[in-house]
């Protein structure tokens, strides 16, 4: 049980988690804080939180816990106006989808204090950004990782556990360098390959006539095409080590595919595709991992 | 309306096409053939077909129309089987998802009789082939391109065109080289990229653990890597020019993006990406296009 909570940002994310912290019985009060007044206005008509902060001081000073909501890019400069507010036992986290930049950031910004800081990113979102899409059940069956540092508080990073657990989600510990090598291969370079592949399409005078003859395979490979520009912007610069990297093993494959293709090796192009095809078929093992399209992920 | 129609594979394709012109009262009997004795009899069992062929010829033999639903790669020694048993006044089409190289196959395995064979793809399919899965509806509200040649017959291309009326296809003719640039560029990329990106992961040790992790970005980004290997490999092999220049749009755009990951260059990053993702969610102008899951393509 949190007495309060505060929350810097209050928008999808923050006030999905204000709302299920609090439909789990979990929080005594919100105060939220979001840097736009209408925004702050907006979260306390809809109920999301119980007071409106004017200032990031005034969300941390009282609180136990403070989730910081704010774009990647935006994590340090707001860690550095969280920490001296924070009360000696209070912890925060942050929802990046990002982790090693927001490990860096956290430990420039908050010193000693980064103790008291867990990393987290659960992988929920909506295609819908703003507190008007707040939904106490985003986290419902939705995987969040936390990735704890060596010098992270153990009782916090369980206590960030337990509230993620309360609010449905699937926690899992990892570092923070394999949640960005997992995510750079199964989200970011999917999402830098559909901005390519679009931006490919773009530049051809018969795009748009392309475009009138697409179908449903179309549909599904681009729909990450039309993603946040800004949120992809801090993802793929915040990850972009690990996202190269994983270019350079798409780019091999694609290479010796293109080969193939233009030596007309039929034999060799058949072999693998019947191999990737019969791996993608077998995904997902867990089935609840892909049950939603409420994620951009 | 059609007298007689043969049909020589009696698969998801041809079998759906008997089934939608026998609803849409247009054709009088049907005389199948599929190269498997079972198929032949399961179409049947199931009324596909009102008489099952033990050869091409007797398929064709007292046939008005003719639809060859085969493996694009089995186009050209079907037709050459098909050809010296056609009636004068008789037609065929195909329905294969590449055109040039069918329109040099009839050619060659037609020679003047060319003027008789009306290239045809209809935009549709399903995940699952074979007769059992055929559907009357299967061509309803779907694109059908007609690719007809300069010496092809205008009577003919018209009773083609009038047929996949009847069965609810929206027609629509180009050149064959028209229709495999935008195809190239709007199903055949996509899928090339979707192996590459499937084998580029399972190239890595971690690959099993990063599919673990994948989620709703991952599961329709990567959906058309799980396509048939030998249908595809047919679609890149028979479409080989047009794909690879199709990928040479593609790597300059993922070249430039990749330069501006490394380079650390967010203003040109979300400006590209606002300026796809833009272009992306305005699609499709036409939403029939899209609202189907039933295609592959």
């Amino acid at each position: 049980m949190v007495e309060q909570l505060g929350v810097i940002g209050c928008g999808l994310m923050g006030g999905s988690f204000a709302l299920a912290l609090r439909q789990a019985g979990q929080v005594g009060r919100v105060v939220g804080y979001s840097r736009s007044p209408q925004a702050r206005q907006q979260a306390l008509t809809r109920g999301v939180i119980d007071v409106a902060a004017n200032t990031v001081a005034e969300a941390v000073v009282g609180s136990d816990v403070v989730l910081v909501a704010v774009p990647v890019a935006a994590t340090e400069a707001t860690l550095r106006e969280v920490t001296p507010h924070l009360k000696p036992q209070a912890w925060c986290m942050d929802v990046g989808s990002t982790k090693g930049d927001v490990v860096q950031a956290a430990r420039r910004a908050m010193g000693a204090r980064v103790s008291h800081f867990v990393p987290a990113h659960p992988i929920a979102g909506k295609e819908l950004a703003g507190v008007e899409h707040a939904d106490a059940q985003l986290y419902r069956g939705r995987l969040v990782v936390l990735t704890p540092q060596s010098d992270t508080s153990t009782s916090v990073t369980e206590q960030a556990r337990a509230l993620w657990s309360s609010v449905g989600g699937r926690v899992e510990v990892m570092s923070a360098q394999a949640h960005d090598s997992a995510f750079a291969a199964v989200s970011h370079l999917p999402h830098l390959l559909a901005f390519a592949y679009m931006k490919g399409l773009m530049e051809q005078a018969e795009g748009e006539e392309f475009l009138r003859l697409a179908g449903p395979g179309f549909r599904d490979f681009s729909r990450i095409a039309g993603s946040d520009s800004a949120v992809w912007r801090d993802i793929l610069l915040g990850n972009s080590q690990a996202v190269l990297q994983q270019l350079t093993h798409f780019r091999d494959a694609l290479d010796a595919l293109a080969s193939q293709v233009k030596a007309g090796d039929g034999a060799q192009l058949q072999r693998i595709i019947a191999e990737v095809a019969q791996k993608r078929r077998a995904w997902p093992s867990n089935p609840s991992d892909a049950s939603s399209a409420s994620s951009d992920e």
